[in-house]
């Protein structure tokens, strides 16, 4: 078994074939002048088993096909089974018909993913696991909350109340409190499908006077933390910080958040950015492992 | 039959609903704050025949997966055949293993917009034909030489000189002799797969005193044709000018040609810009008529 570490993972790539004790396989890498990808394999894949890392965090088209072209590759020049290691996996919040006549992104994602020959998956924090039993491959996610909170627990944040933006992430934050050990809960959230407008509400939370870390999938704007953050200021939190396994961090959300009075954003690796303090090596050796 | 106008071809699928008066599908379309495209289509698709247009010049990678995202929707609302108009068609120039490693790009995207549920591919002027039987649907290319040619000459270029700059598109200027009435003729190119520099020779060319049309397919960064401008001022070209089917023009490489003595350059709409002088619709109206 080979790691090739993708343009978008390089670093973790190469994280991850050092635990595994795996050669990495070195890749040719070009942006031509015009802005397409040009990637060539520089040593023999012939009969391995090989294991892309390459994550789909914006710009996420590019780095889908950047993914597609290494897979292409590898398949041409005779590599056996071919699994993705994404750590954020694009597209993946359109994953079911929600109004008529909508695509359903991440099963394109993963048709053309598998036509390039990718033939497994493993992504971190999936948006909704429901949806990975139709990806045209075996496609599993594991989660990074706990590996999150053994992170803020070493910093000293033992009994925190970790908190979930809606109750779809509520089994995060329960993740969270097995490790961390205070309470946990979460609060009512709304999108409006045609606007995108979010609205949220509290949901009997007693954080009084204490430190409350978010928990959640996805950070991208930062407008569901933001709108957390001024109910958990309402509400006598005495401090607020925020743990994600995806920091997009759009724009200037990060400045946003940290102004509605977040301490501090901890995020993963499975996005590169300046609040990556976790990386998702150890996690994802354990489960390419098994 | 109804046309989906892609959001890189908007008014070039118009046109063509127009010429051949078929209703044009309407689209919703929107990037997300994260980057991400969003398509959803407004009317019923039930049963019909659709053409999506949607040209694959840069952003390259954002524009296959819109493609992809509009035919997984076509697709998933009850679509009969989709067939892609695709005039600029991007990673074309990657149609072979040239150096031990490579993916076959072209290949590659033609594979991945099929799982999305494309079932057919109109192109023009291709790279190189001899990859289109590899795709894994009919593809077929259409060349804009003619309709380049009429318009020069409606612009008083009769008996222009029609250079090739390389072997390989000498055809081009084979065609566009059939409509200009002049000579033609081509230069020699070599291009270094390893470093991507390209040099130009000469090849017995009578174009003194002549006004020269520097016919070819893709016009990227510009490099080859401000060489062959070099070659065409030393033999005494009296003017010259530059026609594309793909006017990419990469940076600042129309200011560049135009330096070097280009005095007009002509493209289609292939690539929507300010020197898109000709429109395809008539050309492709024509092939999707047949």
């Amino acid at each position: 078994m080979k790691v090739i570490a993708g343009p978008a993972s390089h670093e973790l790539g190469e994280k991850i074939a050092n635990l595994l004790d795996l050669e990495v396989a070195p890749l040719v890498f070009k942006r031509l002048p015009d802005g397409e990808s040009y990637v060539r394999l520089d040593e023999s894949v012939k009969n391995e088993d090989i294991v892309i890392v390459q994550t789909t965090c914006p710009p996420q088209d590019t780095r889908l096909v950047q993914l597609a072209l290494i897979a292409d590759a590898a398949r041409r020049h005779g590599a056996e089974k071919i699994t993705a290691v994404v750590p954020y996996l694009a597209y993946a919040r359109q994953d079911k018909v929600f109004l008529k006549g909508e695509a359903v992104s991440i099963l394109t994602v993963a048709r053309m993913i598998e036509a390039a020959g990718i033939e497994g998956l493993m992504t971190v924090n999936v948006h909704s696991e429901e949806v990975l039993p139709s990806f045209p491959f075996p496609a599993r996610t594991v989660s990074a909350v706990p590996l999150l909170a053994e992170y803020l627990k070493s910093k000293g944040f033992k009994n925190a109340f970790a908190l979930a933006p809606d109750d779809g992430a509520l089994w995060l934050a329960e993740e969270a409190k097995q490790v961390l050990g205070g309470g946990c809960g979460y609060l009512e959230k709304h999108r409006d499908f045609h606007t995108g407008q979010i609205t949220t509400r509290e949901k009997d939370l007693d954080v009084k006077g204490k430190t409350v870390i978010i928990f959640d999938d996805i950070i991208s704007t930062g407008g569901t933390v933001v709108a957390a953050t001024e109910i958990l200021k309402k509400l006598g939190a005495e401090k607020i910080f925020a743990a994600y396994a995806h920091p997009l961090l759009i724009g200037d959300a990060e400045e946003r958040i940290l102004k509605s009075g977040v301490e501090e954003i901890v995020g993963t690796d499975s996005v590169p950015s300046q609040v990556s303090k976790v990386s998702l090596a150890p996690l994802l050796c354990e489960e390419l492992a098994e």
